[in-house]
């Protein structure tokens, strides 16, 4: 038997028992893993100074040392996101709807766990904890597999978090992490239906689109957002401004960045070369179409390609439209249904926008850098949905779970 | 471009359009469609009989032919279930969650279209129209994918459908029908990622393993139900009687229909052999474990297959267990996670089944027969989810719509 399969096995037999665990327990366990990883950070530091310096030698690049780096300060972040977990409303056994039938049946739909979840990502370690907790708190049993260049760092904050739960009342075996750096352990955890019932994939495009096409495993996909911002001829030029900055520069590399900025044509002759330059202050690099370099002569001149670019960097491809229909047109055929904005001050335009546009998100007059858990008030975040099924958007913990019909009679037969 | 790809391509040009009609446009377009089918019902049944007439000599049994075959009365129930469609609460464009966060962020999740479905069924015509007209109330295109026993059929009903569809504000380019026999029009359609945002298979084990097997778009599974009744020591012996024959016997052909008959020990000794005589007389052949065979000697034996069979026909399985841990244990091993049943009078007991069995839909004291979208209330049904995703259970409209979150600021960005 493969690790996976094996591993699953025993996640799927302690996902029976979690069912059983009441909010306390859960809330209790939480905890004892935030003191545990505190109280052991040392080894876990050890560990991943381990996985650094094999990087090192791998020659990997400085950005993904720095995703893989922690801390003091990283694992007490880490460890205040599980005290944060256990504050959250526990999202099993509510009563979603309840009817009764003029039989007199009654049917009340509960929410349940998914059982077990499989987990795909990289390079980064707080993702085992977050992950963890989270599946935690909703019942659920976890199978986990991260890139292999945090293997130590991952191998340690496991073998942690299962000392803290072998003294709570949930199953260590609720938690359970490949160790195989083998890509075939991806490739065989894709396929275990009847052990997971969901793999999320959280990372790069390639990882992702790796599990969306081998998975015959449910999946909920995340990912790629190239998100536009577009900027009205009715648009209040200095909401204009702030909005396309923070969404652009307050972090490019994350999915909810913009990465194409579409500008009515009478913005653009008037406001669009204060906005650039302030852009190109903030070190961004822009590359325009032809009506907008009409305009702005200095900026580069963008490719086809570029439209359908997620730069995930100080990079920005602008497009001067003629109005709405066509800034429509363009999310339409170069969006990921991600995150998308409307600045205007016409409140029918922003209408129409919010509901022609089909994505996960849709703005009026906000930066698209807002499509996140925390800043939604979930409390917590596992992942940002980019399909339509199950959940869309950015996932809190009710999208770890399902529904149960609960239907109470006194006899009843159907006729 | 295959035959699936360019109609998914037209769909999801109509998809587009869908998102603008008013419930009185869809409304009004479902009962042209109900007229249509009435008023066009001679050619519908022309078509019908070539079907039929194709499949007598290919020597298709007496059952599938049942199963495709119309005539009038068939035609008037379908004409009038497109009206109880129409008649049924619009399930897009409601306002799901409502929060304002404390920069002033204005957050509200709306219900909207999945966008285009594609449905892949076997050989009953009434699929075609009742699949057109949920998809069409719930804002989407749809791609269907029939048995090719029923092409004449299927062609000749939505050639209908698109006449009442042209006179209608609904685009008719919404409904797609694939007309290719060829098994690879299924395959092809499986991979349409981008095109198709869901596929629903609709028909025995080995369609859906086809379909979850290769699909790299997201699926929603249905279907088969190895459903269990459990019976109780502290069972009221009548009900029990009056369920156990109600699940087995009402309708042995569909997936809610039960499969294994677990009994407690000391109601076996009590009174299983009454109702071993009653299902008997009512044609069940009955196969039981050895405890249960002391007690009804009649009894033929009950391999290790027969625990996970559907036999989806007039045969039961029956088990004496020890008690209510045996029989969980039993459900978990054997069970397809569709609908179970305990029937007993101690409430703690059925309290106790319900929380650890997991399945779509647990009873107490009544037939697992009621597990049906017009059973539940929900006045329709696309199908029984049997996964965990998205929809569990009895799927009505509301399983064909995704969510969206509609953000309205004033210019906020973030920190």
């Amino acid at each position: 038997m493969s690790e996976a399969r094996e591993k699953a096995t025993i996640a799927k037999q302690a996902a029976h028992a979690m069912n059983r665990l009441t909010t306390e327990q859960k809330n209790e366990a939480l905890l004892m893993m935030a003191d545990r990883l505190l109280s052991e950070r040392k080894s876990i530091l050890e560990a991943n100074a381990a996985d650094l310096e094999r990087g090192r030698q791998n020659g990997t690049s400085a950005a993904l040392l720095d995703r893989l780096a922690l801390n003091d300060k990283r694992i007490e972040a880490i460890a205040e996101g599980l005290r944060q977990i256990a504050e959250l409303p526990d999202p099993i056994g509510i009563v979603l709807e309840e009817r009764t039938r003029p039989n007199g049946l009654v049917i009340r739909k509960v929410s349940v766990p998914l059982g077990v979840v499989g987990i795909v990502y990289e390079s980064r370690p707080n993702v085992t904890v977050d992950a963890a907790g989270l599946c935690l708190k909703s019942g659920n049993a976890v199978v986990l597999r991260g890139g292999s260049a945090a293997l130590e760092s991952n191998r340690r904050i496991v073998a942690v978090l299962h000392e803290a739960l072998s003294r709570s009342a949930v199953p260590r075996e609720s938690l359970q992490l490949i160790e195989s750096a083998d890509r075939s352990s991806v490739d065989e955890m894709l396929k275990l239906n009847g052990l997971l019932d969901v793999v999320i994939p959280r990372g790069g495009r390639s990882l992702i689109q790796n599990v969306v096409q081998n998975a015959t495993v449910p999946v909920i996909e995340t990912g790629e957002g190239v998100c536009h911002t577009y900027i009205d001829d009715e648009a209040d030029p200095a909401k204009a401004l702030d909005i396309a900055i923070n969404a652009k520069v307050s972090r490019p590399s994350v999915c909810n960045a913009m990465e194409t900025l579409l500008v009515h044509e009478r913005y653009a002759a008037r406001h669009l070369p204060a906005l650039a330059d302030a852009l190109r202050e903030r070190g961004v690099e822009l590359r325009g179409c032809p009506k907008t370099r009409d305009v702005v002569p200095w900026m580069a001149e963008a490719t086809e390609e570029d439209w359908s670019t997620e730069y995930l960097d100080l990079i920005l491809s602008v497009k001067t439209v003629s109005g709405l229909d066509e800034a429509l047109d363009h999310i339409r055929t170069y969006g990921t249904k991600h995150s998308e904005c409307i600045v205007t001050e016409n409140r029918e335009k922003a209408e129409r926008f919010m509901r022609e546009v089909d994505a996960a998100a849709v703005y009026h007059n906000a930066s698209t850098r807002f499509t996140d858990g925390f800043e939604f008030g979930f409390g917590a975040e596992i992942g940002i949905s980019t399909q339509k099924l199950h959940a869309r958007g950015p996932m809190g913990l009710p999208a770890l779970t399902s529904t149960k019909f609960i239907v109470t009679g006194d006899g009843q037969i159907r006729e």
